[in-house]
């Protein structure tokens, strides 16, 4: 595939809790690691880390800096050439106004999620926007997902990942390997 | 897809580290969590978590019971619903005896590798396979990888998950969700 304009989002806040309350989530080191990873791999622009909370915003930045700066750069240079994917940012509009700033254009902002949602947009379509160099933004929720809010203001959601039964309760890091996989590797 | 025989083994002991050296390491909890449900997700029967070091069995052993029995069960039911597909094992060897015994006939050892190796068969040829119940086992290393003994013990290698360019360096946990999905989901 030729050079694709996806940017992928993992949203703390708003997300929702078990109990479907509006929460703000704290960001763990495995979501930066595995999720850059994956992006690194996959060809992803930039992956957006997006909470509005100072404190956690300056944890993430220094797991950062360890591995794209620090002694982590000289211990396992793969690993940062992956986190230095990572910006950091409060909210989901900023994302957005970056993104569109970024490629001068409008970019499509697509929610994922383990539940059904309305205006989906299947796995092959995507894929073919991508093909045709189509900028796309894909947001992932951590906690229980993104909050109702979120899927008013996105242009379409892919459909839940299902497997070959109805447990849906995948992570969030797996959630992102698998799609990215969907929408932008080859099988053989 | 109709069911399935297929199992997963995370191998701890032989794999490599970052110089080739043949190690054991660390059973670590995300490993645990993020493989058992994408296990669950798409229709696993057992995942054996391969340590020959009782301690990282007792501490295995210690995680997956406070979900599966333990307070984890009541706060999130879905989690113990993934981990009680855990199985300890101190031996590769032991896991394929355990797995021929339980599905009354021999078993295809598939490796998984993010590095070429030989004897591969592609992800349509195995899912194929499965399609036709034949009865596998899918290896992944932990650390840097399957220590070179195990490929030469196994019946096939998967080729490696390749991306949209030449880094390739998922996570573990990102693997395992990202070949489950190639071999069992269903892209819509």
């Amino acid at each position: 595939m030729s050079k694709i304009l996806l940017d992928v989002a993992l949203i703390h806040e708003p997300v929702v809790n078990r109990r479907g309350e509006t929460i703000g989530s704290a960001v763990t080191n495995l979501d930066l690691h595995d999720i850059a990873r994956a992006c690194r791999t996959y060809g992803v622009d930039t992956y957006w880390v997006v909470t509005p909370f100072a404190e956690q915003q300056e944890l993430a930045s220094q797991i950062i800096g360890h591995w794209v700066d620090g002694y982590g750069k000289k211990a396992n240079p793969d690993r940062g050439n992956a986190l230095s994917l990572i910006r950091l940012c409060s909210t989901l509009d900023e994302v957005i106004a970056a993104t569109r700033t970024k490629w001068g254009t409008e970019v499509q902002v697509i929610a994922t999620c383990a539940r059904p949602q309305e205006d989906t947009i299947g796995y092959r379509e995507m894929q073919r926007r991508l093909e045709k160099q189509q900028p796309a933004l894909l947001l992932f929720g951590t906690a229980w997902g993104l909050a109702p809010e979120v899927f008013t203001s996105v242009d379409s959601t892919l459909p839940p990942v299902n497997g070959s039964g109805d447990y849906n309760h995948l992570s969030v890091r797996s959630a992102a390997s698998i799609i990215l996989d969907r929408l932008v590797g080859e099988r053989v």
